[in-house]
């Protein structure tokens, strides 16, 4: 009953596991704690759905996180994490406020209209952010009904452009969208690079500063995959085990998703693995200041370094390093940096760099 | 940064792995060999979203099995296959034929109406089977645009109710869906049970058989989570990868969804998982048999049992080992046995179910 | 500027007035009183969108039938009405519990599921007519996440099968459902024809009943086209004009929609054009019943008469006067009466009918 | 059965046929020869749902206008039109380019997103017109699966801003949308108003220019309701008449809507009421440009003027007649003519507006 002819290959020689690069934070593997806590959570049956024993104890993890109301429910995947949180802060009539670089409008091949029937109304931003006069442009006529209703502002921290919000700004935002009615849904699919980064708990640019409904993320951390949508104010939602099942993120065996996040978040796995990929992408815009004739361009606060280099020096240099065009009309590019990035790998980069930038 | 109280207690403590059941073929942990698969498929940077050297492997893995036109797109789980196939096989007018007892109509929370806009025209039968003179009952009106027009026959395969269809079976509904301009989807989240239970290689009731596309399971099978949707025949379909993205499908590090489907499929483990988990269940229903008062409903043809017994003595029974009442009304329960049901499980078990009996 | 060679014919000779069937109640044309209504509507500017004067009169209408919190949404046809009433009484997680001949089952090419995301949860029925026992085939499972919501319970008055619940009925099945925590929405596209055979006012078995919402028919009433949702019960909706609008039913010149129903329901226009059209369905069932060898099949409660007899009768037949096959393998057929319906026709119909029975 | 106080009032008295304003061209009622196309369409029975003679014959006018493979599908209203024909012309995983003054995008209140599914990719413009340059800017990424698929660039004609592409330009956004492997959809709601700009028939810049798919609009130029989605090129799309029928624009007595399609387009009516709106708004601009501290904001080439004054007297001036700001913000009114404004509306309009500029 096998196929007649197995493939004979040993999966251990799939790949090179010494081949790195700045394409992108979920190039990386999984955190060896991780699969520790797989290891772990493995053995013996636990009822499926997301009321065993792992999912249980997330949630301490969680109050301990975002204080008592917070309440977390465990996702695949970050689309389907900010779709089903979208969803539950919306009336079918409904349309969420987001910046024109936001990963619900560029990165999710329409997720949020197709499956959440949601209607995206986006503003251009310099640097990634929202802020309060930018949000106005698109704030208006709840009573119009040939508008879709705004009744969401969705951030993005970090945001896509390796920018992060301060906790004042998020509580600008806040403030401004609940004086309106609106909610606010932070996307933090790279939360802890913002946290390590600003030096603060979670909690300060969360639910202190206003923040209705969180996608927390686990894959870029160092997960092998999983997030959450984490409800902070019990209040704005409802049915969230309902929305979630019908958003198809309804892992029968839960544990498994659960135990990574609390691997990451129960004691500080989070917080060593963002600080060093946000201390890689530093030691990286740093070796890259240096190097004559290419720019940065955006303030490097988290674990991305957007430059602008010759587009010729930037395709020799992708045969060397996988890393992405971010606009390649404008010569722009994207380096991320994540949990397993080393020193090592950041200095032959720019060394690299260097050289094709004097091969010119 | 990290909460100011941070939960003491020890995950390793959060379960006790002596616990089982007969509740659901997910309520067991992962095979060993799937952490061992995962352990291996860690280390180094690997192109996201599915370019991955495990991806790739995994596809000779499955053309080794269904031939060399198939293409797997793995998926986390089983809804989410089965939205993205069924996706593929419809316009935006179509309607999809299924027996009423389809986890697609039951078991989804309605994602394929939601997520795919798509009309599920659903018939009664006796055993969860599928006939094509039941399909007859709604394969018509295809001129008709007040009707959705009838697309893709969706079969589960083992049924939902733990029975096997016949490669035959398979066929002569594929003949006749074929015959009317329709579509197979097979629902495999058991086809590993099922191919045990048939003694044949899953091609011989799959793309032998003329299904079109699979949805094939692992996370039942013993993976931590993981599906894949099987391309069997190629002109079906389109754009397969923009729909597992739209259905919020996508895995970023999707090597660890595809390593966990190869350590399953390319020797024996699939398999042996199964085989042991249908001898677990025939195990059960001789034991049932013997004990007077309980009737088995349907024939046990893979790891479920479907009893009708007092639903007083269901009730002692759960406070003893968990599973579901099927149909309370009734007086029907199933009882299901997975990959590390053991022999032990399965006497005492029905051990108990004795006394409980004879305790009326 | 004009097409070349414009076509010549004269519109006035398009189709022969004195051709009629019984194929439909919408193969009518409008009632006379109907024109008379547009034309007085005409002529100056009223403010688009529903803020003109006719719907605001029509307020004042639907107050009189229904109370004085009734509130009507001018919509274009059935299809629209329905699923605009039924997404304005369901979360995105819900279901509506509705018979398996229902119109929005049937007859709407998907559209509750496509364009509200509904998921239908059908029963069948012997004559179209749910009850509280049939409803509760499929009313349980509110807590269980795999199953979409049962959140609507949704009845046609006349029901598809030209049979007609009794006020009392009606009254059973939204006292189970509010029981349950479920609304009632009342498909009338023939609500008409329903108070006609009852002979009481449409409020006796609507909000009186206990009906949420309901769908008042225009059309088949004899309207050129216009229906409207009815809220019978604010508390239980809110938004009706976003729904209205994103479900693309919302009429620019809506004055054109509201002085149809307005000439209808102001003063007996409806009752008038109904009792005419079940008085020519009684005419047409006594002249059958007297015809040897066809079989009456459900209660000739309103305009339609269904009757079983041979194929071949029929065919013959349908060569003298349009109507449709209800279900060909079963021989039967439906014959619908509308407004315009003459005694005339009718006996003519069943003298052709003696003669091609005759003729076997 | 009646209601026990049926309301005494007269319809005629609902609306003063005098009262006029420059709000929207669907303050209008309808032309007096609608009316009449009307009433020689009724009497008899006529095949529901589109196959009676006036929507046959409505498709010869059509392909008078716009050549022999033009096919009409009438339907209700504009949002409708332009949903239906975008669902036609996309996959479930296309998007749409468009302005983002687009009707689709700021008027629909979300119904692309929320019906069809449809990802909207807007883009600014100086004059609510695209040019293949601004379509470039979200003319990419086709083969990544991130990123919603451009399939379809939509534009209006006239725009939103009462401009009017010339034939070259429409020819222009074509080619470079076909060279792309994107259908062009272009919504006419106003499109009469385009050719009598243009001084051409509309087939030069619709299926001459390579246009697919149009919205051709009735209501705008002087029907009660009615538009059509005309198939310029038939092998774009398929099964229209299951779309019309899920997006619920299937009007049952359609005998009706095509009889005022055909009543505007098979003579010259469409071109007078469109000539008749377009002079009155220059005559109207001309009028205006003769009052010192009123801005026009773009060119008038349509039935629209805009204009940029204080609000102050704009709102003192929206007490003697309506019409709605268009950005309040920046002080810009819009002011619409429609097949109805007389010259005296016009010159009461101006000199109402020199009054109040007068009295600041």
């Amino acid at each position: 009953m096998n196929p007649p002819n197995p493939p004979k290959t040993d999966a251990r020689r799939h790949h090179d596991p010494e081949v790195r690069g700045f394409a992108s934070d979920n190039y990386a593997g999984a955190h060896p704690e991780i699969l520790a806590a797989l290891a772990l959570a493995n053995g013996g049956h636990q009822i499926a759905y997301g009321e065993d024993d792992y999912t249980a104890h997330l949630q301490q993890v969680i109050r301990g996180h975002f204080g008592a109301s917070a309440e977390a429910f465990p996702v695949f995947n970050g689309t389907g994490a900010n779709v089903t949180a979208l969803q539950a802060l919306t009336d079918r009539w409904g349309a969420v406020i987001c910046a024109d670089t936001a990963h619900i409008h560029v990165d999710e091949c329409g997720a949020p209209e197709r499956v959440g029937g949601l209607k995206l109304l986006t503003v251009p931003t310099p640097d990634g952010k929202l802020t309060p006069e930018l949000i106005d442009r698109e704030a208006y006529g709840w009573d119009d009904e040939h508008r879709a209703m705004p009744q969401v502002v969705s951030i993005t921290q970090n945001t896509e452009l390796g920018t992060v919000y301060t906790p004042e700004e998020v509580r600008a935002i806040c403030e401004h969208a609940h004086a309106h009615g609106m909610k606010v849904h932070l996307d933090g699919s790279r939360i802890a690079n913002a946290a390590a980064s600003l030096d603060v708990p979670m909690r300060t640019f969360t639910n202190r500063a206003g923040v209705d409904v969180l996608s927390l993320g686990g894959t870029k951390n160092g997960a092998l995959f999983g997030e959450a949508v984490v409800v902070l104010n019990p209040d704005a939602v409802s049915h969230m085990k309902h929305l979630r099942k019908l958003s198809m993120q309804l892992a029968s065996k839960m544990r498994f998703v659960s135990v990574q996040l609390e691997a990451l978040l129960a004691k500080d796995l989070w917080l060593r693995n963002a600080r060093h990929a946000n201390e890689m992408a530093q030691r990286l815009a740093e070796g890259v200041r240096a190097v004559d004739g290419v720019e940065i361009l955006h303030p490097v606060q988290a674990n991305a370094v957007f430059a602008r280099l010759p587009n010729a020096v930037s395709e020799r240099l992708q045969q060397r390093y996988r890393f992405y065009f971010w606009d390649e009309a404008a010569g722009d590019v994207r380096w991320m940096c994540s949990f397993d990035t080393t020193a090592d790998d950041v200095d032959s980069f720019v060394a690299a760099l260097k050289e094709e930038m004097a091969a010119r």
